[in-house]
């Protein structure tokens, strides 16, 4: 059975009791999260966010170069004015190179990916930091309160950086 | 009290009862899932996933265009073998066009924003067809099942649509 199918018969059952029929479009509480697409961070349990809270933006690394057009909308037309970065240990950004995944593709592919920044990063707690200067240093991101985590996949923790 | 000053006060609890320190950084069940950021959708209740389990990536809309370089992530360095889309309905990507956000960031922030494609659309079960179809002709993303859904967030429900 395909993933998606599985995906369907938990949704019957979520539907079946779902009771948020009426949640407005803004986040309720006016803030966005970015994290990493990592399949042990569950963004919505680790942090106490029920449906209606907050925007979250996930990609690779939880990189905030890839979330910009997001964050922009968010800001601009939904009106969310904090943000929560979360990156987390044993990432898996912090085990290649861009040289390695173009290599990669290229071997198994036979495609040529040069264009294609993949953002990843040596040192977990300068991604927290490098990411939070980029949206503080971005003409387009709103003077807001910006505050960055890593996530510990081993205890469930948050550890603030910055 | 800010917003990450409330998700430390809940990650509190999260981590007192955390059991799932051992989990592999590669998802278990092999998928990754493009999703939109907004505040409604809890990814995870809705389609029933469990830490571990799956690559999360949102943005606004969940328009792939923003997701290749985590889904190439996801397959060539961690085995996703499988996609799925989930967007929404009452999407704010529904609401605006490129040319109105354009006009609100010189507006209000005296900043051109012309190099940067929103990604709006005007029709939401096109946008699930359009982002499967950029998906399947790309040469970077492997030829795996791709399935794409429109999550109500009246009923909490997802509605197949390829």
């Amino acid at each position: 059975m395909s993933v998606a199918k599985e995906f369907e018969a938990a949704n019957e059952k979520y539907a079946a009791s779902f009771t948020k029929g009426d949640l407005v479009l803004p986040p309720q509480r006016n803030v966005a999260v970015v994290a990493c697409m990592d399949a042990r961070l569950d963004t919505a349990r680790a942090l106490g966010l029920e449906e209606g809270d907050a925007h979250v933006i996930r990609n690779a690394g939880g990189r905030v170069t890839d979330a910009l057009r997001s964050i922009v909308i968010s800001q601009q037309l939904l009106g969310t004015r904090e943000i929560v970065i979360v990156h987390h240990t044993d990432c898996g950004m912090l085990t290649f190179t861009d040289d390695v995944i173009r290599s990669k593709i290229k071997a198994e592919l036979n495609q040529n990916a040069d264009h294609i920044a993949f953002l990843p990063f040596p040192d977990l707690r300068q991604s927290v930091l490098d990411d939070i200067k980029l949206l503080k240093d971005s003409p387009l991101v709103l003077d807001v309160p910006i505050t960055g985590y890593i996530y510990e996949v081993e205890t469930g923790k948050i550890v603030k950086i910055e």
